[in-house]
Parts: structure tokens; C-alpha cells; sequence
């Protein structure tokens, strides 16, 4: 298989994944479905964790020798050349009540490094991927970042307060206060996909886990923005998970300078 | 006009005004609208303004002696026995940032009492109608609150923080720690929606205008829910804009003694 086939396959795997997880996923939104809580107080359901394994079906069936690192399911050959990360669904907890802005990210990472990625918001039927060689598009059609002349004028997005060290609140703090409008959602990954068309400026967290970040630097960078960490590094499997993207590349450094983030310690 | 004839006409103009201001909103969603500031800092475009000035016309040419509320363009004979209010997009910052939860609100008021409801979340293509001795319905179909049995059992939505006071937010903190998650959203009025629909249990806000509450006791009282202010009085013209709006009625009553509100004396 030459790079460019293997680049279109693995695409391809990508939106198959996101079709079948959709399908679960959806089959038990806005019923009564029963919620159980992991050992983090975190909730899961019986969609999540059939989405996941349907997912990890396919993965080994098509590409048995990558390995798979799942929210759900565990980890399969972590150290894998090519790895997915899969999180069936990042806002359990607004798919559970009935908020339509809980996605799937769907992520291949290259030696550790995320290569390829997808956010799919089901219930809104929106799709982005990118990365692998591809720009990125939402429902097929290129989307892009929009341009953002200073952080006065920018929007700033992020799950919600209340989760943060007090360091990570007096950094994210000293950024939201620069911008023109800070804004909370109730759900992760719906803001890295506004970022991506241009329909807001930044989005900044402290995400838990790998699951959480994999597919956003593909999916953002490859519509013309840039992901990294609070410090300014690339988000690898390694990273501690602080997210800052932002659509306008030109505006990154002096976000980052604002934040003033130093990794405390431990 | 019988009163059977006269209630279907109102349900019927819901739909319409529904139906006419969707279509202007969603003309601009996602596109590079232009944003002003109000008086109050609050944004409001041109989708604000032209979809409430169309459904004023509309109201205007049907029912000439009814008199408007509207959050954009004021009031017109505010004391006639019939009046409606508007509120053409409840989510403006939503709006503007891509984020599909923004929703219309209208409501017919009786003598000052909201008589007949409507939240039309143009993006989801989900609208929420009841009142007039109408079942509240989704799209055209029932939609029923549903059971909790007691808070701790409990999901309650609320905006975000910070816009209360510190008597209001105190009286909030005491119902949101004795639930089982308090979630924040971006936007005001899918949580009254989500609570008709018995997608989640409560919605608890301070609102701070007639216009972003009028709607909400028709829609879920007639689902089988409850609408009140935070000392358990119904929500009318004259209300403060503390919205209590529970799903499971019977729950009312520990979750007003809960909150343990009472109104400063100004």
C-alpha cells in the first residue's frame, strides 16, 4: 500500500468509525437510558462503551497491527507505530440530557503524535476530520479558521469553572479577562470544532486525558489554526493536557505570554 | 371568534411567528454577521432585529388590538388584554459563536399571565409548544416531564455563573450542592426545553426580563411540569425573574425550602 493509499484507507476507517458509533450512540439518545459512575464520578453508559467496541472491532479487523487506547475499553498495544484514540463519547454528561453537543473524537497518531483526526457531533449530523495528508472539512466541505486581529476582539470558549488548580484558574483567568467575551458550554469538544470554522477565536482547558486532545491539533491545524499546550508545545501522547487552540496563528504567541503558564512543580 | 377558535388561531400565529423568524435567523447563522453592543453590553444583530421586526408585522395584521413586548424593539400597548413578547433570539452570544442552542421565545399573555408558549430552537429544528388549553408538544408530537424522586437524584441546568448576586448565588449553591450534578449550558432556554421534554430535572436561573421567562410556564406546566419565581409564586408581568422550572412537581416544595429565598428588601 503506498502513503496515499494508506492515508485514504485510514480516512476512510476514520469516517466508518464515526458513521458506526454514531449509530449506537444515537439509538439510545434521549431515551431512558440507565447511567452508571466509574471510579473517576464520571458517568458512562451502555452507549459509550458499545460505540467504543464496535469501534475497536473494526480498528483490529481492518488494521491488526495498530494499536488502540480507548476511554472506555483500555489500552491495546499503547506502543503501536500507528495508535487510534478513541473517546465514543466526550460530554457523557450532556448526552445524557439530552444536549446535543456531546461528540465522538476518533484520533491516529503517528509514533505518538496525532496524525489524523474527527470530531462528529451525531445529533447535530456535523462531521470535521483532517490531518493524514487532508485539510481539514466539515461534512465533506472545507472549513477554515477565521482571522482575529487582537485578543481584545477575540471569544473565548471552555467547558466550565470549578475543575481547575488554582494555578490553572489564575492562568486561564488571566486570559479570559484579555478577551472581549468568555463563554462556558457544557460539553469538551464542540468548541475545537467552532474553532475550526471560524465561527469562534479560542478555545482553552485542562482536559483529563489523552482521549480528550488526540484529534484536535489535526483537525484545527490542518483549517489553518494551531494547538498546543499552555506552554506552547505540540500536544503528544506525552502532554499534561492544558489545551490552548486558537484560529488565528498570529495571535498564539501573545495568548500564550498572557497566560504565563509554568507547569508547577510536582 | 368562539374561544376554541380564538386558541387555535394564537397556537396557529405561534407557529407562524416560529416558522417566519427561523428562517431570517438562520439566513445569518454561521455567516460573518455584524455584531453591536446595547446599552446593557449585550450583543444584538441584524438577525435579532429583522426576525423580531417581522413578527411584529405578523402579529400587527392578525390581531391589530393585541399589544407586543419585545426584547429588541420595544413596547406596544403593553396594557391591552392580550399581549405578546418576544424574544427573537434568547442566546445572542450563542448565536453569534456557532453554537446551535440559541432558541426563540414567544408567549401570549393573558391579563399579565402567560397564557400560551413557545420555544423554537431554529438550528436543532426542534420546537416546543404549549398552552392555550394545549398539551405542550415537541415538533408536533406530546412531550411529557419526567419522574425525579428526590434532589439528590437530581440534574440541574443553569447558564453560567457569575451574572447573580451574592444572595442569589447563595440561595443557588444550597439547591445546586444537594443535587446530583449541577451543569452549566451556554445559552438560557434549551434548559427549559430539556426539562419539558424530561430530558433533565431542573432549570434555576435569575433572568432578568419578562421576555426571556414569559414562555416557560405554558411550555413545561403543560407538559406536566412546574414554573415558579423562587418563593414559589407563578411567574407573571410583574415577576423578578428568579425562575424555578422542575419537571417532577412533587419535588417542588423541598427545592423551594432548599433554595430559601427570600427577596432582599431594596
Amino acid at each position: 500500500m503506498s502513503s496515499d493509499q494508506f492515508s485514504a484507507a485510514c480516512v476512510d476507517m476514520a469516517h466508518r468509525l464515526a458513521d458506526a458509533s454514531g449509530e449506537i450512540i444515537l439509538s439510545h439518545f434521549r431515551k431512558n437510558i440507565s447511567v452508571d459512575t466509574k471510579l473517576d464520578d464520571s458517568p458512562v453508559t451502555v452507549a459509550d462503551r458499545d460505540s467504543e467496541s464496535k469501534m475497536r472491532e473494526m480498528i483490529a479487523s481492518a488494521f491488526p497491527d495498530h494499536g488502540i487506547i480507548g476511554e472506555e475499553h483500555g489500552s491495546h498495544r499503547p506502543d503501536a507505530e500507528w495508535v487510534w484514540v478513541l473517546d465514543p463519547i466526550d460530554g457523557t454528561k450532556s448526552f445524557i440530557n439530552g444536549v446535543p453537543l456531546f461528540g465522538t473524537l476518533i484520533a491516529l497518531m503517528h509514533k505518538g503524535v496525532p496524525w489524523l483526526g474527527c470530531i462528529n457531533h451525531a445529533a447535530l449530523n456535523q462531521r470535521w476530520i483532517g490531518g493524514a495528508g487532508h485539510a481539514t472539512t466539515l461534512n465533506g466541505k472545507p472549513c477554515h479558521v477565521r482571522a482575529c486581529k487582537d485578543l481584545k476582539s477575540a471569544t473565548i470558549y471552555a467547558t466550565a469553572p470549578g475543575y481547575m488548580t488554582s494555578e490553572e484558574s489564575a492562568a486561564f483567568e488571566r486570559l479570559s479577562k484579555a478577551v472581549y467575551h468568555q463563554r462556558y458550554g457544557g460539553t469538551d469538544c464542540f468548541h475545537y470544532a467552532m474553532v475550526a470554522s471560524g465561527w469562534t477565536d479560542i478555545a482553552c482547558e485542562r482536559v483529563s486525558q489523552l482521549h480528550d486532545f488526540a484529534p484536535l491539533a489535526p483537525v484545527i491545524e490542518n483549517a489553518g489554526g494551531i494547538v498546543t499546550d499552555w506552554t506552547g508545545q505540540p500536544l503528544t501522547q506525552a502532554s499534561s493536557g492544558h489545551v490552548l487552540a486558537m484560529g488565528d496563528r498570529t495571535l498564539h504567541t501573545v495568548a500564550l505570554k498572557t497566560l504565563g503558564w509554568s507547569q508547577p512543580v510536582s
